[in-house]
Order: structure tokens, then sequence, then C-alpha cells
């Protein structure tokens, strides 16, 4: 299944997708992705900062702190390579050098990506093996296959790209996504792959990276988790051929929305994706003293698991969304607080004011926005999250590939 | 249903205790009850730090700051009243004063509590209705009265107590608690009341207090949820007749010693009596530089819904252990980690031993027991939980009483 907003056969100029079955997952479906550019793209990336590192985080975060740049990433779902030891970073960098082989490229320019169960060994043999047919099988119109390939518990494969003017030409920001569980603030598994034919200064795309996975990825969340996994990169192979764009560009602006929007709908869509999810829940949160404040308030309503479970319930049980943002740690006077569901005004300052038949009604919509006016300050912020199910037990109970 | 490591007819000599049904609960259960002692008691308490905080939670500080002393709590469950404003407020002291116009105590000596949904009112009239009756009811055989009284979601009763010995008399310390869901480190909706006929100087009873509720009721955790509700109240009415124990008591060991132990054992019958919950799960974590990063793991871990998720389903997934410990913030060394579930080392120095089916088999024990070796240092420290289920999915989507 596809959900996105993006056409899956879409072309980003000078890159080359492919997603295949290689074995490594029990259900046989696609595991093994390669994203290649036809020269070196200038690359941004953003790790897990759990301690606990996997192995394939581990190289990518050393080749990119040498290099900045990179031509292909191979990318395995189905099995994390995480808590494997020295024999899971020989296994890593082994399959970087065959995937260098087979693509003809130094091994320098590979970086490698894997997302699944913790502590298993990867088979190196299996992808091995399948290395030579997915490098036979690369395409310019086969962005979906991988992002099809990246996934584990999610439900559908998650596509989102903008088309930009720069100067005469128009440039092309796509980027693919996996989620489902462990999904935190702070990137918990999540995998995100951003390709560009725009040209652009190495620490200007790092900087436009860094901002836009702040105001997406690390506002989503799902259960509070953060995995070994975590990895957002992005490579720019400037095939566009424009003068490389920097913070001063006329274009930057442009870029850098297309990119906030881009992540911000590939975050949306893991939330939507959440394990067991029924319900998109929307987290605002405006008056606060601070953006700090702001963000401490919605992220605490969103982790909360009452919340989440009375929105699966289509309980407008505004009380638990009160004690979520009480123990958030944010300035606020209860007396002044103004909570809406959907359009309607549940709380006003403080207290209920009687709406809740109404909004339980509008809660067995897909899309919920909860809203919280702390009426203190003038700042905001966001986060989103899914709703609470038996579906997230059955599959996280039971769940071991 | 009483599951309590305690008789509930347990006299604790001068005090009286009461629980009827008041009308408060839809269900038509027990949810009024009263706690009296025959003398004014010196008292200690805890409190929620949530930043909202129910009307009798903050009804309550302001006595006791005042008085350190009281001779009755009002406790009702079924209603919080939070969130409710200035007339939750007026509530509140409109029921103290009746309280103590039936027990002709001055107003002052009287504390309140209460449990249950957030803001809807506090239905005072059928509290004062209820009140002449369950005066007139006082027992001091009635402890396990009270007890069932202030439960909400619980399906058990939560009762214990200890002799102890002071010179040639025997005291007695004796506590109620109810918990279920809403728990959280820092003690989120429970309520626990401690009485005990013991002599002791109130800054003493304090710091006792204080000491046993951080090894306990802060050691636990459901679902990582902190409420506007949380009291915990120790009453010391001196009908012994010993000197007051101070800090230099011979017998302030014992005294210690005996209150860690109840409150310790009413903490594990909460996180037992966890929503949905279908096992015990304690996490023991060792070997750390220091305390702080010890609880940081273990509460970690404690609260990761993929790691109770896990226990349910029997499933040793210890790279959701790993995980957790990674994402904790404490100090650690992945190649140096060992952890067991039950009597199974699982992982040795950051590695999988590959015990897994049989450890998964032990996962069927209603007490689970998970230890964590960092082997870096020499601190320890534990946390107190439960599986989560589908069980408290249900309980939670459709609670609103």
């Amino acid at each position: 299944m596809q959900k996105s907003s993006a056409d899956p056969d879409i072309v980003i100029p000078g890159f080359k997708f492919v997603g295949i079955p290689a074995g490594i997952k029990k259900s046989g479906g696609k595991d093994l992705a390669l994203i290649f550019s036809e020269v070196p793209a200038v690359t941004a990336a953003l790790f897990t900062t759990n301690k606990i590192k996997a192995a394939p985080v581990q190289l990518s975060i050393e080749r990119l702190a040498a290099a900045k740049r990179c031509q292909a990433i191979i990318i395995n779902s189905g099995n994390a390579n995480a808590c494997t030891g020295i024999s899971g970073l020989e296994t890593a960098r082994g399959i970087m050098a065959k995937t260098a082989q087979e693509l003809d490229i130094p091994s320098r320019l590979v970086c490698i990506s894997s997302t699944g169960k913790i502590g298993a060994p990867l088979p190196q043999e299996k992808i091995n093996r399948a290395l030579p047919t997915l490098v036979r099988n690369l395409s310019s119109t086969s962005l979906g296959q991988a992002a099809s390939a990246i996934l584990t518990t999610d439900t559908f494969a998650k596509i989102s790209s903008k088309k930009i003017r720069i100067g005469q030409k128009r440039g092309i920001i796509a980027g693919i996504a996996k989620g489902a569980g462990m999904i935190r603030p702070d990137m918990a598994t999540m995998l995100c792959f951003l390709t560009t034919d725009i040209s652009i200064n190495p620490k200007t795309l790092d900087s436009a990276l860094r901002e836009a996975v702040n105001r997406s990825f690390n506002r989503i969340t799902i259960d509070n988790e953060m995995s070994t996994n975590d990895t957002v990169m992005m490579m720019a192979n400037g095939n566009l051929g424009n003068i490389p764009l920097t913070k001063s560009s006329a274009a930057y602006n442009k870029f850098r929305r297309a990119l906030n929007e881009i992540t911000y709908d590939l975050a949306s869509m893991i939330a939507e994706d959440g394990e067991g999810a029924t319900k998109l829940i929307e987290v605002v949160v405006k008056g606060a003293k601070t953006e700090s404040d702001a963000g401490k308030v919605a992220s605490s309503i969103a982790n909360s698991m009452l919340v989440k479970t009375a929105v699966y319930g289509c309980d407008p049980n505004w009380g638990r969304i009160m004690a979520a943002a009480g123990y958030s740690g944010a300035e606020l006077d209860e007396q002044k607080i103004d909570i809406y569901i959907n359009k309607f005004k549940l709380v006003s300052k403080g207290s209920g004011t009687g709406k809740d038949s109404a909004a339980s009604k509008s809660l067995s919509d897909k899309k919920i926005l909860i809203t919280v006016d702390l009426n203190i300050g003038r700042e905001s912020s966001k986060s989103l999250t899914c709703d609470l199910t038996e579906g997230y037990i059955k599959i996280n109970a039971h769940y071991s590939t």
C-alpha cells in the first residue's frame, strides 16, 4: 500500500533507486534498498542521540564526518544490526565494501542504514548475494520501490516531494521515510532519506536539514521510545547546475520552506501510521511564555497514554490534557488555560464548559486537533502523535522480526 | 476483593475508620472514607508535584503547613475535585467544615483527599447527606472498609501493617493505598494513608516518610502519568505512650525499616494492580557510576511501552531493554552491559547469549525480574511496574467515572 503526496515514479535527476526482497524479512517482503547518485553528492545527516548506537549509525557518522559527501546509501529493513558488537561493525563494513565494488565507486562514498530487530546478527551473505541484482535494477523511476523496502511495521510507504524554481530552472526535493513504532522526539526508529538535484553549499544544507528535522521528526511521538538506529540523510547532487545555494541566496528561503514542508508531511505520515493507530493527533500549544515551554506542554500531552487512549475511545476527557500540561514542567496558570478539541472549546480559564458531548462526536474523525492556549505569553509549538489502541499492544507483544 | 499482607480488621489503637457508598460512583460502590484519631495526631504528608493541583490537595497543604497536626481525613473516590476552580475549593471547604461539625472537632484539624474523574463538580450534597451515617459507623476494626472506599479502577484493596517493639511496648504502623492508573515516579494518582499509635517527633516523622516515599511510591511507574491528586499522609497519634521518637532514639531505625517495608509492600501492590496488568515487573539496575544514573536506567526501562508489551507477550526482547537504557541519559558503555530476565543471562558484555527461549518460558510467571548490570560502578536502584496489555487500553479508552 502506498499513501503519499508524491508520485512514487517521480524522477530526481541524477539519482537512481531500487528496492527488492533479499530474504532478511521472514515475510519475504522487500527489505533491501539502494539510493545512488551518478556523482558524489553533498550530504548532511542527523542520527539518534541514544547512547547505544547501531553499527550502521556508527559507521555512517564516521564516514560523513570525514567526507560530507556520499554517492550511495545501502539500506536494509528486518534487522537493525544493533547490539551486535565488533562482528556487527565488520558485517556492516563488508556490506559497504561490496556495495562500492558492485557500483564501482570508492567505498568511502557509501553510507549504510539498517532498521528492524535489535541484537540478531545481520545476514551478510543474503545481502551480498542480492547486491548484484540490486545494482542491476537501479532506475530513475524507482523511488517508490526504495520507499517500500525500508519499512518494518509501517502499513504504507511514505513519499513526499516538491519542485521549486531556482532562477530559470526547476529543481526538485524528494523524501522517503519509515516510522511506525519506537518514535519519540529526537527521532526514534525512523529513517528518512532525502534527495535533491539542487546544488547547495554543505554547511547550508546541514543547517537547513537541522531546522527541518527540529520542526518535524523531533515533534512526533508514538510511544516515547528512541531507537538505536534513527537516521535522517539528505543528498544534494547538484545535477541542476545552479550556483550552489548559501544562506544569502535569493532562492534559499524557498528551499528551506520546501524542505520544511516535505519533512513535516513525512512526519505526519509517520504519526498517522503509528503502530495500531486509528487517528492522527496534532497538539498545538499557544500563549506560552517561551517556545521551550510550549514544546514541553505539547510533548507532554502527545506522550500521555491517558490522552491517547481517550482519543481512541472518543472520550473528550480534558482533565487528562490538563494533568499532562501540569506535569510538563512548563510555567502555567491553571486559571488561564483554554482547551479545545477540534473546534469545541472544552475548557475556559481552567474550568469545563460542558461541551463534552459535541466534542465527543468530533473525536470519531481521523484527524484530531487538540489546542491548548496557556494565555500567559506569545510563544507556540506543536507535536504530532496518534491514538493508543489494542493494535499497538498486539503488534508489540509479539513483534520479533 | 482484598489482597493484602495485613488483616483488614487490624486495630491501630486510638484510630477509627469507616468506608461507605455515598452515591458518588455510578457503580454504587463504596466511595467515602473517614480516618479519625481520638486525639489530634502529629501528621506528615507529601503531595503531587503536578502544577495543576486538585482543590483537596491545595487545602490539605494549606492546613498542614499551618498545623503539622490533624485529627481526621475525609476521602472520596469517584471524583477528583480537580480543575474545578473557585467553586471546587468552596465545595472542599464546605465538606471539611461539615466533617468537623459531625465529629465535633475544630475544622482546622480536618484534611481532605479526593480521587477519580477530573473536571466534574464534586457532589457536595451527596457527601453532606452521607456524613452523619459515616461518622456513626466509625469503628476501630474498619480499616478494610476505608481501604475499599478509596479505590477507583483498582481491582483489590491494598493494606499493609507491621508491629514493632518500642522498649517494653508494641506499637503498630498500618497503611492503605490506592493506585491503578496514572502512576509514575513522583507519585501519580495514588493515595496512601498511614496511621500509627507510636509517638514520634513531627520533624522525624516528616523525614522518615520522605525517605519511605522516595524508595517506594517514587519508584513505581504504570504509564508515566502524574496526577493532580497524589497524596501520602501519615498520622501518629501517640496512643502508645512512648517517649516521642527522634532520629537519635534507639527504636528509630526499627520504625524507619518498618515504614519502608510497608510503603514498598503497598507500592508493589499498586504496580501489580496496574490497569490491565497481568504481571508485576521489578527492574533492578546495578553497577552504575551513581545512584541517580541507576535510577534513570531503571525508570527508563520500567517506562518503556515496548519492554512492557514484550513482557506481556513473553518475548525476551532484550534489544528493547538495551535501547531504553541507551536513551535514559545515564552514563554507560554498551560493551560492558549484562542483562538478565529472571535468572537467565540474555546479554553478556553487550551481546546476546542466545538463551532467549529459556527466558521466554519464564516470562509466563506472574512476577518478572529484569536485572541490568552496567558494570562500570557500584551504585544501584530499582523500579516497579507492570506489563502493558489490551486491558489498559480498554479501561482508559472508556473510563469516565
